[in-house]
């Protein structure tokens, strides 16, 4: 390794980089010493605080390039997903508080731009920074900056197959814009990437030589001043004559008219840096294609890099991992409940398909995938493609199944309403992760669905207190056509090791009774704290009844009526927004029939909630065990509050 | 024509066909005169009642050819968007009520799967074809159908451009399916397309020589049985070496490993009914690609095919509109009002840009463009990108307008959130065809905005009551940095001529208190019939005050609460879904501040609205004069109800 012969190569760089000012210092031959101690506090760090790993260890390289060749933050860096970021927050001044990440009130695990102006946009839900970094170039222009400001978009190879990335790369082959798309090609994205654009990524090696041939005479031309950036024309017409010559295939993105390089090692500083000073300061669209190694660097995470994606805890020298091993004397998870019960139905009912979009492991489909691959359907990052798909499927006799995280299934709100609502299709939608997740923080926060839902006609929305009911509600979805069936529930573990329970069909819009009480009536939908405080509410003395609504739509009127009739004060639970959901549902019913009880509405309220354990965000929210009991003694003493 | 030499052939043939059994008898030279006796009908009948008439007029012959060749309904035609699909409709068994069209009980301007078995699936949003067909080819290769059943989607060159679309190509290329889809391919959509996808199919012809000899030459094989439909990969590759010999560029559709076919002149008959007989029975997906020309058939629609997609009533003799000519004696249309004054604002404010999703007239943004074209985006059929778009340029320093119909925005809501809400970036929607929208029916009313907007934290969401006060929220979004902001308005024309008032703020969150009464309060949002109430109720002897909220977030609580003060009953009038809405957020303020007066909400009920006049649906949906002021007596005079 050169450093090694630079003299002061002994002294570590990274505790010298406080900026990307600082590492533009360096020669370019003391890069891959920086990038060594890159990966060295990845491991070391979030083999302590889990993260994201195998993404940023990875994209070290391309992270420490575009940092070196590009004028951050005037040039703009937008990170798609943000996963591959954290090398990127520690040479932007957030190495010392890198042991903050995820936690509450520490660093994001996602780029963030209240949080630093390195990081240029929201990330968190794929395909978007094609598009953003368009409109941010686009502006650069208009506003006439200069000296120009380049625009990066750095996008997966997962995240570049999403519906909202094509029509980013449609709008930006056609407008005036300098936007450099940088595809970070590790063949996959959380799980196995799926998809046509993915089988031509892979392929792509096969136009190698004419790729490179075009890239090297594109140089040639370039040092001797015989290629112009705006002889873009003659440009393509060389490349056409010269694929023509070599017989390669043509490009798919310059069928789109962008310009297309790669692919290259990205894993390799110097290619990276050499690419990126050549094609930094040409004008209009182009896409850089790097291959990269997800968990580059850590030979476990290169090996296994699927599970290596966020790892949780492990010990950096023997790379074991803490939660590998499944305890069975926990509950499961509720995915899990789900996955398997999925499975059990599916053996039956024939006309079961289900559907993940790229979340085969995070869903727990994979579960259905392992027996019975012909009927489970992982589409990739498309969430719209995937309701829509289903809408398909059920109008032609099947009964999908379709297992989307609750803040991903937003992107699919149109497709929910026109595609299958409208029709009435009996669609089961397996809303995972609702609720406030935790160290995700704002962007994965699944606390809109329950309102966006409820606005749909012909939609049935319920959401299982505990596992028995989640397989209940699956049970009742497939049985009969009740048209669309939304099932939300947690991420995380339940409350049952027994939770295997002999399924039956629950009635539709039915609530249950569970603790009779006198001062107030606690009606909850979903996993809330609400057993809770009615239990600590009664060790104070205050005795709360506890009404399961299990529907927030239909709504169960038949037993609102029953708790308004006790004439004691209501209040609603839930860990969605205060904003639309079953308080509101509670409060329209009310003024609607003109009952006159108190409502207290306990929810999330309407901010954008950041990160922390879910129990910090709960108590943050003002939805835990306390919050509810504070509420229980203000609305049954009110004479002591108002 | 050959069909004069058959003898019979004077008499008509279209009364002949009540359904695609009929079609499917007669010989194929028959065929041309049935086009033109379908062109023919649909120019008698749309000059009277008006509809979609250019997009039908180029789609005849594949219409004649898709029922001809195809065993519908057991095959399956998915039509995207649906705007083509009248010839369709006359051919299966509604040619007597084609009169009802977009009438208030009729014929739905769309395909209906309530309406008829031969549509397959709900059309009207852009690009839901391909995903839907898939999911019914795979629902049938699952079930084991026999015969096999053969699903084709039939999309526009707008459509396919959405990332919808590509998601659903995307899937299709990987999954085992027979999906054709077909690409009727006449240039543009309602205006005139963009993006690089469309710059790509108007230059395909560049490969014909190599398109034309590699489908001869399959003909050629498989009539010589030298072809079976399996040895797909042998046949791929003698297209590369047939692709290699002509030099032609490859194709953008095999990149995605989907056979193509094409282009062919989709306006003849003979060419399209051989060649859907060619690839009807191959396996796996493919695409045949047709070149239709919009309003083809008659010569006015032909010259000018934007102006005829939906042209109004017309005298087929001249070609002369109806509605073609400017009245200036009537108030102009609300668009108007907000194109005229967005480029009012734009002449000041550098920063403001504007964006459309395929709608530059609809929106009427083409105002701004044909001014200042540098500062105007039309994306395409890309409400989501259109979103994020808007973030980017708001990131850096621009104030983007984006302006996009209600229902449509349903696309973007995730976008809203995560790419412009969470950081509260400073972008305008301007949505239009907010409310009931009138003839087009389910799809497209804007019923839902108001609601799911309201879900989404730091957003601003607004409604003018009038026309001045659109163009005093225009101008409140643009100055200062409000972050999100919603400004939603209806289809049609407003009150007044004197519309271009001298625009002022107005400030964020407050309402107006237009009316005193005494006996109700009447709370509403945006163009209601409120002030009609108010005059009715005045008559009958019932005094109610008016009390405009213009903001629905933030609400004017010192407003409600004054409101409230009275002690008299509250109604809120609003033309969105009652679930979540005006009403909910009064209902919510009532509970949460422990209020109880009496409150009555008025919005669209729980249910999907058909088609009708706007007069016939706010009927229909109660929330009408006469609806508001039985609300009025009833709630004042609770006695006599009860």
């Amino acid at each position: 390794m050169s450093e090694k012969a630079l003299g002061i190569s002994g002294a570590p760089l990274l505790p010298q980089i406080d900026s990307p000012a600082d590492l533009r210092k360096l020669s370019p031959d003391r890069l891959p010493q920086l990038c060594s101690e890159i990966r060295e506090f990845l491991i070391q760090s979030l083999s302590q605080n889990p993260g994201h790993f195998a993404s940023s260890m990875g994209s070290v390289e391309l992270t420490v390039a575009l940092h070196y060749v590009f004028n951050t933050p005037y040039d703009r860096i937008v990170w798609d997903v943000g996963h591959q970021a954290y090398g990127h927050k520690i040479l932007t001044g957030r190495r010392d508080t890198f042991s903050t990440l995820r936690k509450f009130g520490g660093l994001s695990g996602f780029p963030s731009p209240s949080e630093s102006e390195y990081d240029t946009f929201a990330a968190g839900h794929a395909s978007n920074a094609i598009s953003a970094g368009l409109g941010m170039s686009v502006a650069s222009r208009l506003r006439g900056e200069s000296p120009r400001r380049n625009v990066v978009a750095v996008v997966g190879d997962a995240s570049i197959s999403g519906g909202l990335s094509f029509e980013g790369i449609n709008n930006a082959a056609n407008t005036p814009n300098n936007l450099l798309i940088i595809l970070n090609d590790n063949d996959m994205s959380i799980d196995e990437n799926v998809g046509a654009l993915n089988s031509y990524l892979t392929q792509i090696n096969t136009s190698r030589l004419y790729n490179d041939i075009r890239y090297k005479a594109y140089r040639l031309l370039r040092r001797m001043h015989l290629v112009s950036d705006r002889s873009r024309g003659a440009l393509l017409r060389f490349n056409n004559s010269l694929k023509s010559l070599l017989g390669g295939r043509q490009n798919l993105f310059e069928g789109f008219n962008i310009r297309y390089f790669g692919p290259f090692d990205g894993n390799d500083i110097a290619t990276v840096i050499r690419v990126l000073n050549d094609i930094r300061d040409m004008e209009g669209p182009r896409i850089l294609h790097l291959r990269t190694v997800k968990g580059k660097g850590y030979a476990p995470a290169e090996a296994d890099p699927a599970s290596w994606h966020a790892p949780g805890r492990f010990d950096p020298a023997t790379g074991k991992r803490a939660e590998a091993v499944p305890d069975p004397t926990k509950p499961p998870k509720y995915q899990d409940v789900f996955g398997d019960t999925l499975v059990e139905l599916a053996q039956k009912n024939k006309a079961i398909t289900a559907i993940s979009a790229a979340m085969l492991s995070g869903t727990s489909v994979g579960t259905m995938q392992a027996v019975m691959p012909e009927r489970v359907f992982d589409v990739g990052i498309s969430e719209g493609h995937a309701v829509t798909f289903a809408g398909g499927l059920a109008k032609d006799g099947m009964r999908p199944f379709v297992a989307i995280y609750s803040s991903f299934l937003q992107r699919a709100y149109d497709h929910i309403i026109h595609d299958v609502a409208l029709n009435k299709l009996p669609v089961t939608f397996c809303i995972d992760r609702a609720g406030l997740v935790g160290e995700d923080g704002a962007t994965h926060h699944g606390v809109f669905d329950l309102a966006y839902l409820r606005t749909i006609p012909n939609m049935t929305v319920a959401a299982p207190r505990d596992e028995h009911m989640l397989r209940n509600l699956l049970y009742t979805a497939q049985e009969g056509n009740h048209g669309p069936f939304a099932i939300r529930y947690p991420r995380g573990r339940g409350t049952r090791t027994d939770w295997r329970n002999e399924m039956h069909a629950l009635p539709i819009g039915k609530g249950e009774k569970l603790t009779e009480g006198s001062d107030a009536v606690i009606l909850s939908i979903g996993v809330t704290d609400a057993a809770k405080a009615v239990e600590a509410a009664k060790a104070k003395g205050i005795s709360v009844a506890y009404y399961d609504m299990v529907f927030l739509k239909p709504l169960d009127t038949e037993l609102l009526r029953e708790a308004a009739s006790k004439n004691v004060p209501l209040i609603t639970v839930e860990d969605g927004t205060v904003n639309g959901g079953l308080g509101s549902a509670v409060a329209e019913w009310l003024a609607d029939n003109k009952i006159e009880v108190p409502l207290r509405r306990i929810g999330v309220p309407d901010t954008f909630i950041p990160q922390g354990t879910p129990a910090q965000l709960q108590h943050l929210a003002g939805i835990d065990t306390e919050a509810i009991v504070r509420a229980v003694e203000e609305v049954v003493k009110p004479q002591s509050k108002d």
